[in-house]
Protein backbone atom coordinates (compact mmCIF):
# COMPACT_ATOMS: atom_id res chain seq x y z
CA UNK A 1 0.00 0.00 0.00
CA UNK A 2 1.36 3.30 -0.96
CA UNK A 3 1.80 5.90 2.60
CA UNK A 4 -0.32 8.34 3.07
CA UNK A 5 -0.47 11.03 5.93
CA UNK A 6 -3.54 12.78 6.80
CA UNK A 7 -3.97 16.08 7.55
CA UNK A 8 -6.75 18.98 8.54
CA UNK A 9 -6.79 22.53 7.12
CA UNK A 10 -6.58 24.97 10.36
CA UNK A 11 -7.93 28.20 10.81
CA UNK A 12 -3.82 30.06 10.24
CA UNK A 13 -3.50 27.69 6.92
CA UNK A 14 -5.91 30.05 5.13
CA UNK A 15 -5.54 33.33 3.48
CA UNK A 16 -7.65 36.42 2.52
CA UNK A 17 -8.96 34.70 -0.26
CA UNK A 18 -10.71 32.32 1.85
CA UNK A 19 -8.82 29.18 0.65
CA UNK A 20 -5.54 27.36 1.69
CA UNK A 21 -2.83 29.50 1.16
CA UNK A 22 -0.43 27.66 -1.35
CA UNK A 23 2.86 28.15 -0.29
CA UNK A 24 0.88 25.82 2.86
CA UNK A 25 0.79 23.08 0.38
CA UNK A 26 4.28 22.94 0.35
CA UNK A 27 4.36 22.71 3.79
CA UNK A 28 2.30 19.49 3.53
CA UNK A 29 4.05 17.82 1.32
CA UNK A 30 7.45 18.06 3.53
CA UNK A 31 5.01 17.01 6.74
CA UNK A 32 4.07 13.75 4.35
CA UNK A 33 7.79 13.26 3.86
CA UNK A 34 8.80 13.61 7.35
CA UNK A 35 5.92 11.18 8.37
CA UNK A 36 6.64 8.20 5.63
CA UNK A 37 10.36 8.18 6.69
CA UNK A 38 9.42 7.90 10.51
CA UNK A 39 6.65 5.27 10.01
CA UNK A 40 7.47 3.75 6.34
CA UNK A 41 11.14 3.81 6.45
CA UNK A 42 11.10 3.39 10.32
CA UNK A 43 13.99 6.15 11.02
CA UNK A 44 12.82 9.70 12.45
CA UNK A 45 13.81 12.47 9.96
CA UNK A 46 15.50 13.91 13.23
CA UNK A 47 17.55 11.37 13.44
CA UNK A 48 18.73 11.38 9.67
CA UNK A 49 19.21 14.88 10.04
CA UNK A 50 21.61 14.94 12.93
CA UNK A 51 23.08 11.17 13.48
CA UNK A 52 23.46 10.44 10.00
CA UNK A 53 24.29 14.13 9.09
CA UNK A 54 21.54 14.07 6.12
CA UNK A 55 19.50 16.20 4.61
CA UNK A 56 17.21 16.66 1.65
CA UNK A 57 16.55 19.86 0.06
CA UNK A 58 14.30 20.35 -3.03
CA UNK A 59 15.98 21.39 -6.06
CA UNK A 60 13.31 21.18 -8.19
CA UNK A 61 9.16 21.67 -7.47
CA UNK A 62 6.23 21.14 -9.79
CA UNK A 63 2.51 21.55 -8.62
CA UNK A 64 -0.73 21.45 -9.53
CA UNK A 65 -3.36 22.98 -7.32
CA UNK A 66 -6.97 21.11 -9.16
CA UNK A 67 -9.38 22.50 -6.18
CA UNK A 68 -9.61 25.48 -3.25
CA UNK A 69 -8.93 23.52 -0.29
CA UNK A 70 -11.33 25.38 2.69
CA UNK A 71 -10.79 25.38 6.68
CA UNK A 72 -11.91 22.04 8.57
CA UNK A 73 -11.15 19.79 5.19
CA UNK A 74 -9.44 16.71 5.44
CA UNK A 75 -6.82 15.42 3.40
CA UNK A 76 -4.98 12.80 2.83
CA UNK A 77 -1.76 12.95 1.15
CA UNK A 78 0.18 9.71 -0.72
CA UNK A 79 3.54 10.32 -1.40
CA UNK A 80 5.29 7.73 -3.91
CA UNK A 81 8.89 7.18 -5.01
CA UNK A 82 9.34 7.67 -8.62
CA UNK A 83 13.40 7.67 -9.05
CA UNK A 84 16.33 6.83 -7.23
CA UNK A 85 19.25 8.21 -8.30
CA UNK A 86 22.61 8.23 -7.24
CA UNK A 87 22.83 11.31 -5.43
CA UNK A 88 19.02 12.02 -5.80
CA UNK A 89 15.36 11.35 -5.34
CA UNK A 90 12.19 12.21 -7.26
CA UNK A 91 9.10 11.93 -5.02
CA UNK A 92 4.82 12.33 -5.99
CA UNK A 93 2.70 13.64 -4.02
CA UNK A 94 -1.50 13.58 -4.38
CA UNK A 95 -3.49 15.11 -1.99
CA UNK A 96 -7.48 13.98 -1.94
CA UNK A 97 -10.16 15.59 0.33
CA UNK A 98 -11.94 12.42 2.20
CA UNK A 99 -15.19 14.54 2.08
CA UNK A 100 -15.99 13.75 -1.95
CA UNK A 101 -12.46 12.38 -2.70
CA UNK A 102 -11.54 14.51 -5.22
CA UNK A 103 -7.99 15.38 -6.25
CA UNK A 104 -6.82 18.53 -4.74
CA UNK A 105 -3.17 19.03 -5.47
CA UNK A 106 -0.82 16.81 -6.69
CA UNK A 107 2.94 17.46 -7.35
CA UNK A 108 6.43 16.09 -7.85
CA UNK A 109 10.01 17.35 -6.01
CA UNK A 110 13.29 16.05 -6.82
CA UNK A 111 15.32 16.31 -3.82
CA UNK A 112 19.49 15.68 -3.35
CA UNK A 113 20.91 14.33 -0.71
CA UNK A 114 23.82 16.54 0.74
CA UNK A 115 25.98 16.16 3.58
CA UNK A 116 24.70 18.31 6.60
CA UNK A 117 27.96 19.89 7.50
CA UNK A 118 29.52 20.54 4.07
CA UNK A 119 26.19 20.91 2.48
CA UNK A 120 28.05 19.06 -0.69
CA UNK A 121 25.96 16.47 -2.37
CA UNK A 122 26.61 12.89 -1.49
CA UNK A 123 25.47 9.58 -2.92
CA UNK A 124 22.16 8.60 -1.14
CA UNK A 125 23.36 5.93 1.62
CA UNK A 126 22.95 2.38 0.13
CA UNK A 127 20.68 1.17 3.20
CA UNK A 128 18.20 3.71 2.28
CA UNK A 129 18.41 3.42 -1.51
CA UNK A 130 17.12 0.05 -1.06
CA UNK A 131 14.19 0.57 1.81
CA UNK A 132 13.52 3.33 -1.11
CA UNK A 133 13.56 0.88 -3.73
CA UNK A 134 11.68 -1.42 -2.13
CA UNK A 135 9.13 1.10 -1.05
CA UNK A 136 8.57 2.09 -5.25
CA UNK A 137 8.07 -1.60 -6.43
CA UNK A 138 5.38 -1.33 -4.13
CA UNK A 139 3.85 1.75 -5.22
CA UNK A 140 4.09 -0.01 -8.48
CA UNK A 141 1.87 -3.20 -7.43
CA UNK A 142 -0.56 -0.55 -6.08
CA UNK B 1 12.52 48.06 -17.01
CA UNK B 2 11.33 44.54 -15.17
CA UNK B 3 9.90 44.78 -11.60
CA UNK B 4 11.69 43.59 -8.85
CA UNK B 5 11.24 42.96 -5.18
CA UNK B 6 13.67 43.05 -2.25
CA UNK B 7 13.30 41.17 0.43
CA UNK B 8 15.70 39.89 3.28
CA UNK B 9 15.54 35.86 4.87
CA UNK B 10 14.65 36.81 8.15
CA UNK B 11 14.74 34.48 11.45
CA UNK B 12 11.40 32.85 11.38
CA UNK B 13 12.10 31.22 7.39
CA UNK B 14 14.90 29.44 8.42
CA UNK B 15 14.26 25.54 9.03
CA UNK B 16 16.06 22.53 10.89
CA UNK B 17 18.29 22.85 8.16
CA UNK B 18 19.69 25.87 9.03
CA UNK B 19 18.36 27.43 5.35
CA UNK B 20 15.12 29.14 4.03
CA UNK B 21 12.24 26.36 4.20
CA UNK B 22 11.34 25.78 0.89
CA UNK B 23 7.77 26.74 1.00
CA UNK B 24 8.79 30.39 2.33
CA UNK B 25 10.01 30.94 -1.18
CA UNK B 26 6.43 30.37 -3.01
CA UNK B 27 5.21 32.88 -0.22
CA UNK B 28 8.45 35.28 -1.64
CA UNK B 29 6.94 35.02 -4.96
CA UNK B 30 3.60 35.69 -3.58
CA UNK B 31 4.51 39.03 -2.04
CA UNK B 32 6.46 39.80 -5.22
CA UNK B 33 2.79 39.57 -7.10
CA UNK B 34 1.81 41.79 -4.36
CA UNK B 35 4.03 45.11 -4.86
CA UNK B 36 3.93 44.35 -8.41
CA UNK B 37 0.31 44.98 -8.34
CA UNK B 38 0.63 47.88 -6.21
CA UNK B 39 3.61 49.08 -7.53
CA UNK B 40 4.41 48.74 -11.35
CA UNK B 41 0.26 48.52 -12.53
CA UNK B 42 -0.94 51.14 -9.94
CA UNK B 43 -3.56 48.84 -7.89
CA UNK B 44 -3.86 47.95 -4.69
CA UNK B 45 -3.52 44.32 -4.53
CA UNK B 46 -6.81 44.06 -1.80
CA UNK B 47 -8.48 46.65 -3.58
CA UNK B 48 -8.30 44.39 -6.87
CA UNK B 49 -9.73 41.35 -4.03
CA UNK B 50 -12.20 43.64 -2.50
CA UNK B 51 -12.93 46.12 -4.59
CA UNK B 52 -13.21 44.42 -8.03
CA UNK B 53 -13.78 40.79 -6.96
CA UNK B 54 -11.47 39.20 -8.82
CA UNK B 55 -8.65 36.88 -7.28
CA UNK B 56 -5.80 34.98 -8.53
CA UNK B 57 -5.14 31.19 -7.03
CA UNK B 58 -2.19 29.20 -8.26
CA UNK B 59 -3.35 26.43 -10.51
CA UNK B 60 0.44 25.57 -12.07
CA UNK B 61 3.52 25.86 -10.25
CA UNK B 62 6.87 25.01 -11.13
CA UNK B 63 10.40 25.59 -9.31
CA UNK B 64 14.29 25.66 -9.88
CA UNK B 65 16.00 26.16 -6.09
CA UNK B 66 19.81 26.50 -7.13
CA UNK B 67 21.35 27.97 -4.34
CA UNK B 68 20.58 27.44 -0.45
CA UNK B 69 19.59 30.34 1.36
CA UNK B 70 20.17 31.82 4.53
CA UNK B 71 19.30 33.81 7.56
CA UNK B 72 20.38 37.58 6.42
CA UNK B 73 20.63 37.28 2.93
CA UNK B 74 18.99 39.70 0.92
CA UNK B 75 17.24 38.74 -2.40
CA UNK B 76 15.97 40.81 -5.18
CA UNK B 77 13.01 38.72 -6.77
CA UNK B 78 12.36 40.06 -11.01
CA UNK B 79 8.87 38.96 -11.96
CA UNK B 80 7.70 38.88 -15.77
CA UNK B 81 4.33 38.24 -17.42
CA UNK B 82 5.16 35.54 -19.27
CA UNK B 83 1.56 34.91 -21.59
CA UNK B 84 -1.92 36.56 -21.02
CA UNK B 85 -4.59 33.79 -21.55
CA UNK B 86 -8.22 34.26 -21.63
CA UNK B 87 -9.00 33.38 -17.99
CA UNK B 88 -5.13 32.66 -17.20
CA UNK B 89 -2.10 34.69 -16.19
CA UNK B 90 1.84 32.80 -16.85
CA UNK B 91 3.64 34.47 -14.40
CA UNK B 92 8.01 34.19 -14.47
CA UNK B 93 10.00 34.94 -11.24
CA UNK B 94 13.58 34.54 -10.52
CA UNK B 95 15.74 35.73 -7.24
CA UNK B 96 18.95 36.57 -7.02
CA UNK B 97 20.82 37.23 -4.06
CA UNK B 98 22.70 40.35 -3.81
CA UNK B 99 25.88 39.80 -2.58
CA UNK B 100 27.11 37.35 -5.37
CA UNK B 101 24.13 38.15 -8.06
CA UNK B 102 23.47 34.45 -8.08
CA UNK B 103 20.54 33.22 -9.12
CA UNK B 104 19.14 31.52 -5.63
CA UNK B 105 15.19 30.54 -7.42
CA UNK B 106 13.70 30.60 -10.17
CA UNK B 107 10.14 29.37 -11.20
CA UNK B 108 6.41 29.99 -13.18
CA UNK B 109 3.00 29.54 -11.80
CA UNK B 110 0.28 29.97 -13.85
CA UNK B 111 -2.89 32.28 -12.21
CA UNK B 112 -6.58 31.98 -13.08
CA UNK B 113 -8.53 34.79 -12.67
CA UNK B 114 -11.88 34.01 -10.74
CA UNK B 115 -14.64 35.55 -9.38
CA UNK B 116 -14.25 36.12 -5.38
CA UNK B 117 -17.95 35.39 -5.15
CA UNK B 118 -18.74 32.70 -6.81
CA UNK B 119 -15.07 31.26 -6.98
CA UNK B 120 -16.02 30.63 -10.64
CA UNK B 121 -13.26 31.29 -13.53
CA UNK B 122 -13.91 34.98 -15.34
CA UNK B 123 -12.04 36.36 -17.78
CA UNK B 124 -9.76 38.93 -16.91
CA UNK B 125 -10.96 42.40 -17.31
CA UNK B 126 -9.48 44.25 -20.17
CA UNK B 127 -7.76 47.43 -18.44
CA UNK B 128 -6.04 44.43 -16.60
CA UNK B 129 -4.71 42.76 -19.70
CA UNK B 130 -3.55 45.85 -21.41
CA UNK B 131 -1.72 46.45 -18.18
CA UNK B 132 0.08 43.11 -18.33
CA UNK B 133 0.57 42.95 -22.26
CA UNK B 134 2.42 46.73 -22.25
CA UNK B 135 4.37 45.08 -18.89
CA UNK B 136 4.79 41.98 -20.78
CA UNK B 137 6.30 44.06 -23.50
CA UNK B 138 8.79 45.91 -21.84
CA UNK B 139 9.72 42.60 -20.17
CA UNK B 140 11.10 41.23 -23.57
CA UNK B 141 12.93 44.45 -24.55
CA UNK B 142 14.42 44.66 -21.08
CA UNK C 1 -10.39 14.65 32.25
CA UNK C 2 -9.10 18.33 31.00
CA UNK C 3 -8.91 18.36 27.31
CA UNK C 4 -5.52 17.89 25.50
CA UNK C 5 -4.43 17.90 22.00
CA UNK C 6 -1.25 16.29 20.77
CA UNK C 7 0.92 18.09 18.73
CA UNK C 8 4.58 16.88 16.92
CA UNK C 9 7.43 19.63 16.47
CA UNK C 10 8.01 19.56 12.63
CA UNK C 11 10.65 20.97 10.64
CA UNK C 12 9.16 23.75 9.10
CA UNK C 13 8.62 24.90 13.22
CA UNK C 14 12.37 25.11 13.94
CA UNK C 15 13.76 28.67 13.73
CA UNK C 16 17.77 29.66 13.34
CA UNK C 17 18.71 28.67 16.71
CA UNK C 18 17.47 25.44 16.24
CA UNK C 19 14.31 25.05 18.32
CA UNK C 20 10.39 26.36 17.74
CA UNK C 21 9.81 29.51 16.51
CA UNK C 22 8.11 31.46 19.54
CA UNK C 23 5.49 32.40 17.45
CA UNK C 24 4.54 28.80 16.61
CA UNK C 25 3.59 28.02 19.98
CA UNK C 26 1.17 30.54 19.72
CA UNK C 27 0.02 28.07 16.74
CA UNK C 28 -0.01 25.67 18.40
CA UNK C 29 -2.83 26.97 20.98
CA UNK C 30 -4.37 28.31 18.13
CA UNK C 31 -5.03 24.41 17.20
CA UNK C 32 -5.36 23.06 20.73
CA UNK C 33 -8.96 25.73 20.49
CA UNK C 34 -9.76 24.66 17.35
CA UNK C 35 -9.26 20.98 18.62
CA UNK C 36 -11.42 21.48 21.90
CA UNK C 37 -14.32 23.54 20.25
CA UNK C 38 -14.27 20.10 17.56
CA UNK C 39 -14.11 17.42 20.30
CA UNK C 40 -14.78 18.83 23.32
CA UNK C 41 -17.83 20.80 22.49
CA UNK C 42 -18.97 18.95 20.04
CA UNK C 43 -18.66 21.62 17.54
CA UNK C 44 -16.24 22.54 14.69
CA UNK C 45 -14.57 25.74 14.72
CA UNK C 46 -15.06 26.26 10.92
CA UNK C 47 -19.22 25.55 11.83
CA UNK C 48 -19.12 28.28 14.87
CA UNK C 49 -18.01 31.11 12.17
CA UNK C 50 -19.61 30.15 9.15
CA UNK C 51 -22.75 29.10 10.41
CA UNK C 52 -23.16 30.95 13.78
CA UNK C 53 -20.85 33.90 12.59
CA UNK C 54 -19.13 34.29 15.97
CA UNK C 55 -15.57 34.45 15.71
CA UNK C 56 -13.12 34.18 19.03
CA UNK C 57 -10.15 36.85 18.24
CA UNK C 58 -7.44 37.11 21.76
CA UNK C 59 -7.17 40.71 22.89
CA UNK C 60 -4.82 39.74 25.74
CA UNK C 61 -1.90 36.92 26.09
CA UNK C 62 0.70 35.94 28.41
CA UNK C 63 2.56 33.07 27.80
CA UNK C 64 5.97 31.61 29.47
CA UNK C 65 7.79 29.61 27.57
CA UNK C 66 9.92 27.26 30.06
CA UNK C 67 11.87 24.95 28.00
CA UNK C 68 13.35 25.10 23.99
CA UNK C 69 11.51 22.74 22.28
CA UNK C 70 13.23 20.67 19.60
CA UNK C 71 12.50 18.94 16.05
CA UNK C 72 10.90 15.70 16.79
CA UNK C 73 9.69 16.61 20.24
CA UNK C 74 6.01 15.32 20.83
CA UNK C 75 4.03 17.33 23.13
CA UNK C 76 0.47 17.44 24.73
CA UNK C 77 -1.48 20.81 25.03
CA UNK C 78 -4.34 20.77 27.69
CA UNK C 79 -6.80 23.60 28.18
CA UNK C 80 -8.70 25.18 30.50
CA UNK C 81 -11.51 27.44 30.55
CA UNK C 82 -10.54 29.93 33.45
CA UNK C 83 -13.48 32.07 33.25
CA UNK C 84 -16.69 32.93 31.39
CA UNK C 85 -17.31 36.38 31.20
CA UNK C 86 -20.13 38.30 29.24
CA UNK C 87 -18.61 38.56 26.14
CA UNK C 88 -14.92 37.21 26.85
CA UNK C 89 -13.46 34.05 27.61
CA UNK C 90 -10.35 33.44 29.61
CA UNK C 91 -8.46 30.45 28.22
CA UNK C 92 -5.18 28.98 29.96
CA UNK C 93 -3.24 26.27 28.07
CA UNK C 94 0.09 23.87 29.51
CA UNK C 95 2.09 21.93 27.23
CA UNK C 96 4.33 19.12 28.33
CA UNK C 97 6.64 16.94 26.48
CA UNK C 98 5.55 13.81 26.76
CA UNK C 99 9.45 12.30 26.54
CA UNK C 100 9.63 13.69 29.80
CA UNK C 101 6.60 15.50 31.42
CA UNK C 102 8.52 18.69 31.33
CA UNK C 103 6.23 21.92 31.01
CA UNK C 104 7.64 23.56 28.37
CA UNK C 105 4.86 25.98 27.42
CA UNK C 106 2.21 27.67 29.51
CA UNK C 107 0.33 30.96 29.01
CA UNK C 108 -3.31 32.84 29.21
CA UNK C 109 -5.38 34.09 26.37
CA UNK C 110 -8.79 36.13 26.57
CA UNK C 111 -10.53 35.99 23.81
CA UNK C 112 -13.69 38.35 23.14
CA UNK C 113 -16.70 37.06 21.18
CA UNK C 114 -17.34 38.94 18.60
CA UNK C 115 -19.95 39.05 15.31
CA UNK C 116 -18.59 38.24 12.09
CA UNK C 117 -20.35 40.67 9.89
CA UNK C 118 -20.03 43.68 12.43
CA UNK C 119 -16.86 42.98 13.84
CA UNK C 120 -18.72 44.16 16.96
CA UNK C 121 -19.04 42.78 20.42
CA UNK C 122 -21.20 40.09 21.16
CA UNK C 123 -22.51 38.02 24.12
CA UNK C 124 -21.21 34.72 24.14
CA UNK C 125 -24.02 32.53 23.42
CA UNK C 126 -26.13 30.38 26.45
CA UNK C 127 -25.67 27.82 24.48
CA UNK C 128 -21.97 27.89 24.16
CA UNK C 129 -21.40 29.95 27.59
CA UNK C 130 -23.01 26.34 29.46
CA UNK C 131 -20.94 24.11 27.67
CA UNK C 132 -18.17 26.01 28.79
CA UNK C 133 -18.95 26.17 32.11
CA UNK C 134 -19.68 22.81 32.60
CA UNK C 135 -16.09 22.26 30.90
CA UNK C 136 -14.83 24.24 33.55
CA UNK C 137 -16.08 22.83 36.53
CA UNK C 138 -14.59 19.38 35.52
CA UNK C 139 -11.44 21.34 35.26
CA UNK C 140 -11.57 22.21 38.76
CA UNK C 141 -12.28 18.64 39.65
CA UNK C 142 -9.74 17.01 37.54
CA UNK D 1 14.07 58.88 18.79
CA UNK D 2 12.74 55.61 19.47
CA UNK D 3 13.56 53.04 16.85
CA UNK D 4 10.44 51.83 14.63
CA UNK D 5 10.37 48.90 12.32
CA UNK D 6 7.70 49.44 9.00
CA UNK D 7 5.65 46.55 7.97
CA UNK D 8 2.73 45.67 5.48
CA UNK D 9 0.19 43.07 6.11
CA UNK D 10 0.38 40.44 3.68
CA UNK D 11 -2.24 38.14 1.95
CA UNK D 12 -0.10 35.06 3.68
CA UNK D 13 -0.88 37.12 7.43
CA UNK D 14 -5.03 36.90 7.32
CA UNK D 15 -6.68 33.81 8.55
CA UNK D 16 -9.81 32.83 8.05
CA UNK D 17 -11.24 35.60 10.15
CA UNK D 18 -10.51 37.97 7.50
CA UNK D 19 -8.21 39.42 10.07
CA UNK D 20 -4.16 39.09 11.28
CA UNK D 21 -3.40 35.99 12.86
CA UNK D 22 -2.65 36.71 16.44
CA UNK D 23 0.79 34.73 16.19
CA UNK D 24 2.14 36.29 13.17
CA UNK D 25 1.74 39.87 15.23
CA UNK D 26 4.59 38.06 17.57
CA UNK D 27 6.31 37.18 14.11
CA UNK D 28 6.09 41.39 13.44
CA UNK D 29 7.62 41.90 17.02
CA UNK D 30 10.62 39.69 16.37
CA UNK D 31 11.70 40.99 12.36
CA UNK D 32 11.29 44.23 14.55
CA UNK D 33 13.82 43.02 17.06
CA UNK D 34 15.82 41.44 14.11
CA UNK D 35 15.84 45.34 12.59
CA UNK D 36 16.84 47.03 15.76
CA UNK D 37 19.53 45.32 16.44
CA UNK D 38 21.02 45.56 12.22
CA UNK D 39 20.33 49.67 12.17
CA UNK D 40 20.22 50.66 15.77
CA UNK D 41 23.27 48.74 17.63
CA UNK D 42 24.54 48.06 14.61
CA UNK D 43 25.26 44.53 14.67
CA UNK D 44 23.61 42.03 11.86
CA UNK D 45 21.15 39.67 14.01
CA UNK D 46 22.65 36.72 12.26
CA UNK D 47 26.15 37.68 13.10
CA UNK D 48 25.36 37.83 16.86
CA UNK D 49 24.08 34.14 16.55
CA UNK D 50 27.02 32.95 14.28
CA UNK D 51 29.73 35.02 15.13
CA UNK D 52 29.29 35.74 18.73
CA UNK D 53 27.33 32.38 19.14
CA UNK D 54 24.47 34.18 21.41
CA UNK D 55 21.19 33.75 21.18
CA UNK D 56 17.64 35.89 23.07
CA UNK D 57 14.79 32.98 22.99
CA UNK D 58 11.86 34.55 24.57
CA UNK D 59 10.97 32.97 28.11
CA UNK D 60 7.54 35.38 29.22
CA UNK D 61 5.75 37.24 26.59
CA UNK D 62 2.72 39.57 27.58
CA UNK D 63 0.44 40.90 24.82
CA UNK D 64 -2.67 43.35 24.25
CA UNK D 65 -4.13 43.20 20.53
CA UNK D 66 -6.43 46.07 20.33
CA UNK D 67 -7.48 46.69 17.06
CA UNK D 68 -7.87 43.93 14.36
CA UNK D 69 -5.63 44.43 11.44
CA UNK D 70 -6.46 43.85 7.70
CA UNK D 71 -4.81 42.97 4.26
CA UNK D 72 -3.04 45.74 2.83
CA UNK D 73 -2.37 47.75 6.58
CA UNK D 74 0.63 49.58 7.13
CA UNK D 75 2.38 49.60 10.95
CA UNK D 76 4.95 51.17 12.51
CA UNK D 77 6.07 48.91 15.31
CA UNK D 78 8.62 50.94 18.10
CA UNK D 79 10.61 48.60 20.11
CA UNK D 80 11.70 49.87 23.89
CA UNK D 81 14.29 48.64 26.25
CA UNK D 82 12.53 48.34 29.29
CA UNK D 83 15.17 46.56 31.63
CA UNK D 84 18.78 45.56 31.49
CA UNK D 85 19.58 42.81 33.72
CA UNK D 86 22.46 40.71 34.06
CA UNK D 87 21.09 38.07 31.70
CA UNK D 88 18.19 39.15 30.74
CA UNK D 89 16.50 42.10 28.87
CA UNK D 90 13.03 43.21 29.01
CA UNK D 91 11.82 44.64 25.85
CA UNK D 92 8.59 46.53 24.89
CA UNK D 93 6.35 46.97 21.52
CA UNK D 94 3.89 49.27 20.32
CA UNK D 95 2.28 49.09 16.57
CA UNK D 96 0.33 51.58 15.22
CA UNK D 97 -1.48 51.55 12.13
CA UNK D 98 -0.39 54.57 9.53
CA UNK D 99 -3.45 55.23 8.20
CA UNK D 100 -4.99 56.24 11.82
CA UNK D 101 -2.28 56.40 13.85
CA UNK D 102 -4.67 53.88 16.38
CA UNK D 103 -2.29 51.28 18.12
CA UNK D 104 -3.17 47.80 17.18
CA UNK D 105 -0.70 46.07 19.69
CA UNK D 106 0.86 46.40 22.11
CA UNK D 107 3.46 43.98 24.28
CA UNK D 108 6.62 43.08 26.20
CA UNK D 109 8.50 40.11 26.01
CA UNK D 110 11.84 39.20 28.21
CA UNK D 111 14.82 37.22 26.93
CA UNK D 112 17.53 35.70 28.17
CA UNK D 113 20.80 35.34 26.60
CA UNK D 114 21.83 32.04 25.86
CA UNK D 115 25.12 30.71 24.42
CA UNK D 116 24.01 29.00 21.20
CA UNK D 117 26.30 25.99 21.66
CA UNK D 118 25.52 25.03 24.87
CA UNK D 119 22.13 26.30 25.36
CA UNK D 120 23.11 27.93 28.93
CA UNK D 121 22.50 31.06 30.69
CA UNK D 122 24.85 33.19 29.99
CA UNK D 123 25.51 37.31 31.04
CA UNK D 124 24.86 40.03 28.52
CA UNK D 125 28.15 40.43 26.64
CA UNK D 126 29.46 43.86 28.55
CA UNK D 127 29.49 46.02 24.77
CA UNK D 128 26.27 45.17 23.99
CA UNK D 129 24.11 46.35 27.62
CA UNK D 130 26.11 49.71 27.15
CA UNK D 131 24.44 49.85 23.77
CA UNK D 132 21.31 48.82 25.21
CA UNK D 133 21.43 50.80 28.23
CA UNK D 134 22.42 54.33 26.23
CA UNK D 135 18.99 53.47 23.82
CA UNK D 136 17.12 52.86 27.06
CA UNK D 137 18.04 56.35 27.87
CA UNK D 138 17.23 57.91 24.66
CA UNK D 139 13.73 56.30 24.80
CA UNK D 140 12.82 57.79 28.02
CA UNK D 141 13.93 60.82 26.47
CA UNK D 142 11.94 60.70 23.74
Amino acid sequence: MVFRARMKVCFGDIDYAGIVYYPRFLHYFHVTLEEFFEKEIGINYPTILEKHRLGFPTVHLKTDFRQPLRYGDIIEIEIKVVHVGKTSIRWAYRARRTSDEKVVVEGENVTVSLHMDTFEKMETPEWLKQKLLKYQQRCRES
